[in-house]
């Protein structure tokens, strides 16, 4: 896993400041917030829909593939307001009380 | 970020044989799927209502606890199927073709 | 159907100037707008496992039962923000031309 | 409100005879019912934002938009699986204990 988020989190910020046609990630925060949440809801249906096939078929694959998806898009939206992916990773660390140097800076954030 | 969602993958693996009532995460594996993937759609809906609101007020606190909310209640529904938080970054890193262990394995994987 | 929504409108309208603790649709009211599209977002969630399920069972009584609470707590959306169920109804009336008062009345109305 | 809802219904019958490419409820049908789950989880989605933004711009008319689509799918979904717009309706009756034939006839289905 080792800081693939925050690769994630490096591409996510380079792209604000491209041409809206250079990428699907460009065009998205051209389009703005709204069309990003609008993904962000439509992929957590999805998620849920092959959470449920997944349960019947026993085939996980696609339920990965839509939590990748919804994952992304969360993260986009972040993005565009001013977040980066260490600031999510922080907080379910807060709450699970892991140690780490993520884990000791969120003990200074104001909850 | 370093292995914060590994140790997350851990901890929601040993509350599997846990009591129903000896966690929150245990008592939602009790309840079953459909149970776990309501929390999904509910805190899908929960960032993009905080997210809203950031995008008035400035102020991005709840919208990162509802993203980590909804992150977590996806990994418990992974969980349940047998899949843990690594699937989902190896997926990440398979789309940004960013290296990695992860992102190797994830080559071989069909899709 | 001759007039269930249009006496739910009535219903709905009576209980804004309720004491928020005299019925669950003064207590929504009160609680504000953010939380009664939470309820839409989880009526809509509960609705697509119901239909998932139903899909399975061949029983549809829980995506009926859904189905209604969507439609219910989006009608208490509505007139939180000032409009009736008739609203709804004439815009789809409007898109598949059925005749009617309703439907006339909608062709008037800006769009 | 009169019979819009039943005229609805009949149209959503008809179109299950009818070729894929023939109208939008037709191509709906043919891409089956996690396709149409999809769409209602898009429409919830869509009635929130607009929810949002109607509470800080005054202007219903979207919110009253995304609301009808989503009755609508939700309606395709219940079509696909059997069932009339009469149920839901007959079901917000029955909680609200209004009278009417639909009422009545919604007392002798089990719940």
């Amino acid at each position: 896993m080792n800081d693939i988020l925050k690769q994630l989190g490096d591409i996510l910020d380079e792209r604000k400041d491209a041409e809206p046609d250079s990428s699907y990630v460009a065009s998205l925060y051209h389009k703005g917030l709204n069309k990003i949440l609008e993904k962000v809801g439509e992929e957590a249906t999805e998620t849920i829909l092959a959470a449920k096939d997944a349960e019947t078929s026993g085939d996980n694959k696609d339920v990965i593939y839509e939590t990748a998806d919804l994952w992304f898009h969360s993260l986009v939206a972040l993005a565009k307001l001013g977040e980066r992916p260490e600031a999510v990773v922080n907080e379910l660390a807060r709450r699970f009380d892991m140690s780490g140097l993520e884990e000791k800076a969120s003990r200074n954030q104001p909850k």
